[in-house]
């Protein structure tokens, strides 16, 4: 993916604020592929994005997390709104998965213009991912999209924190992968603004139902008619908790005979209101940066390495030899490179 | 954690080489803690290590690792040597799991000095993870320990990161997981040198063996009376591919039986014998030590970025403005930061 002339980079970014799907995939690729030449229009597309609302859903491999999205994101055409998607799961069927033949397709949701779908590479890339990711929600909020789904696998520190670059996070479990609470297993319990449970047609959705339930003091919000003995209580819909703070909710959802979607919209759009309404977006925009930071000068080190691949291989005997030790390596090639304010040069030019 | 000074160090170091459980806590405390003070006594660490077999074992969750991983800390005990153990998953009962009350518990293995336990914090530290693991796995070897178990959870970027610096790669699958082969979905299935069906004595063992095995051109190596119906060529011992290449084995294991340990630690140390024998060994050597450096490169910077918080903040309006995007706060950031060869200063002193 070569990076765009100065006319190029003009139409590329008027296509993709057209919304057109060759603008935005092909602006995707050059974040992805990380060229210096490239950063003047990822640059402008940063200025352009901040108004979608991005929803991060997150779960163990198994949890439903692919299915869920593709009703989510059928929902949210039926309500009018437009939708992008990155996913960042290897078992997703839109990043790899497919291989296997997975179930679900995402074909009748292509062809529709409302609808982008990308997936980012997550091997062999050796780190980048989350700057690519969020790079790539940017331009999908420049293109207008109204809500943008960020699918991650819900376990490993880079994938946690990319999720946790969304406005609002959902956390995916599902009945029969195990008689844990699974995002308690995978340490993914406390992310939540909102926890789903998947597949909730199958019997024993009310056991998952409980486990999550019984380690959170939560609202549990259930579909109308889905079927599952509950309390008359939890099927009320709840206002947040009286100081403000948010409450978290649990959704039974079946992406099978589609209980629970509605709901799980309505209560994805209660959530952005209450950040709007009480100030938290501010914060959460603040969080992310923050992080986005972190990770954008990791990722230019990163990259400085690999263009200074020859610098670490003399580097390498005394390494072997144990002379030096990887904290002195590091350091004798950070001071190799140099960095100008405000501006991104491969290290060591000047 | 604070710094040892320079007396305290050398009795540190000493206490680390006699194998001191104490010293070894300790020293893996000061490579968490990342002071800058603490460097000359790590790389002292660095210096001394690079005797013991690093195993990695790695699986989705619920793939019945721990209860492996104590199990072949059993075994390894058993043939007489010592072993350490690095736990860098959420949902070890060795570093969090615990709180779900899992039935596995290390108690047995305490009190045995052939043994050192040591369970890693995956939340909340953001990043940091890779460099401080390998570090704790560079204090078990300058211990002494002959083999060093590394036990991650299987899915997200930096823990494959870490189990694949092993000399062994381990994944381990279980039966009841799902209907797909889980270390593909979790996209580790390449990544092994190993393969382990865990909870073999499960009668759908038979289904993940048959599923592992499908996608793999494999020898698969059996325990000898598991009960497990299969082909009589499978029981037999192969020897590594004519070729001087491993060839990936799948030992199925019962931890509850005790099948297949002991055929699992013959496998570990064929692997070990292959890697000396064919110099496969140097390279791992090599390309561990490579993205150490890396891993190591990020945590400084990440460690100097929240060292210097305050100008971050300066920064924050013009990111909230979007006047600038995160890559130019990036850079105007790494500009402030002075780094001297082979020695890690604080950034922007000098």
């Amino acid at each position: 993916m070569s990076a765009p002339k100065k006319d190029d980079a003009k139409a590329l970014l008027k296509g993709v604020k057209k919304r057109n799907v060759r603008a935005i995939a092909r602006m995707i690729s050059l974040a992805e592929a990380a060229k210096p030449e490239s950063r003047d229009v990822l640059a402008e597309i940063y200025r352009l994005a901040g108004r979608a609302h991005v929803i991060g859903l997150t779960g163990v491999p198994g949890s439903g997390k692919s299915t869920l999205v593709k009703a989510l994101a059928d929902a949210i055409r039926v309500s009018g709104r437009t939708v992008g998607i990155v996913a960042i799961d290897p078992s997703s069927p839109f990043s790899g998965g497919a291989i296997l033949g997975d179930r679900i397709r995402m074909t009748d949701l292509t062809g529709d213009d409302g609808v982008f779908i990308r997936s980012m590479a997550t091997r062999g890339a050796m780190g980048g991912l989350a700057r690519a990711s969020l790079e790539a929600v940017d331009v999908l909020d420049a293109a207008g999209f109204d809500i943008i789904l960020i699918e991650t696998v819900g376990v490993g520190q880079d994938e946690v924190d990319i999720v946790q670059a969304a406005h609002t996070v959902v956390v995916v479990s599902a009945p029969g992968l195990g008689d844990e609470v699974q995002a308690i297993k995978a340490g993914i319990l406390e992310i939540a603004d909102i926890h789903v449970v998947s597949k909730c047609d199958r019997s024993d959705a009310n056991a998952t139902i409980a486990d999550i339930r019984g380690m959170l003091t939560l609202g549990i919000r259930m579909p109308k008619d889905h079927g599952l003995v509950h309390g008359k209580e939890e099927f009320e819909d709840k206002p947040p908790a009286a100081d403000g703070e948010w409450r978290v909710e649990v959704v039974a959802t079946s992406a099978e005979t589609g209980d629970g979607i509605g709901e799980l919209l309505d209560t994805l759009d209660a959530h952005a209101k209450h950040l709007n309404d009480t100030g938290g977006m501010e914060q959460r925009r603040r969080d992310i940066i923050e992080m986005r930071v972190i990770k954008t000068a990791e990722d230019i080190i990163r990259r400085d390495f690999k263009a200074n691949h020859d610098k670490l291989a003399g580097l390498m005997n005394e390494l072997m030899a144990r002379t030096i030790d990887p904290h002195q390596a590091a350091a004798t090639l950070l001071a190799t490179f140099k960095y100008k304010e405000g501006k991104y040069k491969d290290g060591c030019e000047d």
